[in-house]
């Protein structure tokens, strides 16, 4: 069965929690909107499921996946659906509703991360926002990166199978998505992340172990992974950084 | 089985969505922060398992929910698990994860709610970001509410099952939801939500069916159900709210 994945050309954004553990596993996976319009594929076709008038499933955004019918929307929702059968779900079904809580709370402080630069409207440009997004930046520095951080370093602490992963003692999508999240906060805010490490030794342990990972590693060497740049959640603008004590 | 709800007393908030789901199917729940002191319960229980150092399953933040030794947290994450239990999810297994993406676009447009009177810092107070709260309340306004409400309209529409539930063709949690969403958006925007039924007609219909169910009506008829107030996502600031065309 080959899922169909849907989402934005061009940048990692949302779509990359995804794409990490459809590459992890090795699926069979197709990208609609970086395919061939030829194919019927393309950005194009994307935006005709999004405006589908008889669709029963209707997203309201990208990303979504389809399986056969079934079109499943949200991304932590998609992982939901996906981990067991990429074997990137814990075995045991109560510690899916962990994993599942963990990987929203990672969603949560990904639009924390979108916000610092679209405080205002997500319609605006950046350039329309710089000064509240100065303000949002710098809460997001002090505040929220070490409360959120501080927590997800916890759960590894306290995490009963071992310190490796955030849920269970094997690999799963949590593990996976924690990896893009300190990867894409390290590209967008490099001074105040520079004790990451320090602060957070298991998160970083966590990252630099996924990385290693032979099927990762492979992807983000492909031309596949799309780098990061300021279209996305993770955007690197150098006046929204700042060195943290 | 007694399930533990714990989230902020005096408010709303997040929690209420698993309290109407809790509510319609007269479940047997505790709110552990509401609770007695003398009884263990209180918002000082709560904060003892935030805080706890070693608590397998921690939570971030409440609103959570615990059955047995498990404890689940995220408002979508907790309804999909109680969904079944509760006799409120579709009965199909693979609408679930339909309602579970509905529900989270809810939750994100819940968040975007929020963020019209905290969109600078949730750790500020309100008075010390009125000026961007104007400009990111008139946005979504003009922009967001339209664009939710218009695809939450769109999947009533085209529910192959019919347009009185969002998914499937009997009552789930998601139209639980749904109400309160629109009931919380009444509340806080009144001028602008004054149109609301004749631009989202099936929608009104849904917040109309759901207010007068009557395990509902009984609820929101109680002490259980907390007044709408400006310590909750859903807050009523005349300056924030205007008239739409």
């Amino acid at each position: 069965m080959t899922y169909q994945l849907y989402y934005w050309d061009g940048l990692q954004g949302r779509g990359e929690f995804v794409r990490l553990a459809l590459e992890e596993a090795r699926a069979d996976y197709v990208e609609v909107a970086r395919g061939d319009e030829q194919d019927g594929l393309g950005t194009g076709a994307m935006i005709d499921v999004l405006d589908s008038r008889s669709e029963a499933y209707l997203p309201y955004a990208p990303p979504f996946l389809q399986d056969g019918d079934l079109i499943i929307s949200q991304t932590a929702n998609i992982l939901f659906y996906l981990g067991p059968k990429l074997n990137l779900a814990p075995k045991v079904e109560s510690l899916r509703y962990v994993a599942n809580g963990l990987q929203l709370t990672i969603a949560d402080m990904v639009t924390e991360a979108h916000d610092t630069h679209h405080p205002l409207a997500s319609g605006m440009y950046y350039e329309e926002q710089k000064e509240a997004a100065k303000i949002r930046a710098t809460d997001f520095i002090d505040n929220r990166i070490p409360k959120f951080m501080g927590y997800f370093e916890r759960v590894l602490k306290q995490n009963p199978a071992g310190d490796k992963h955030m849920v269970g003692d094997t690999l799963t999508y949590v593990d996976l998505s924690m990896f893009q999240l300190i990867d894409g906060l390290h590209y967008a805010f490099p001074r105040a992340m520079k004790h990451f490490g320090e602060r957070h030794p298991r998160l970083a342990r966590l990252h630099d172990a996924v990385l290693k990972r032979p099927n990762i590693a492979a992807y983000l060497d492909s031309e596949r992974r799309l780098p990061y740049n300021e279209t996305c959640v993770f955007r690197h603008y150098p006046e929204l950084d700042k060195d943290v004590r």
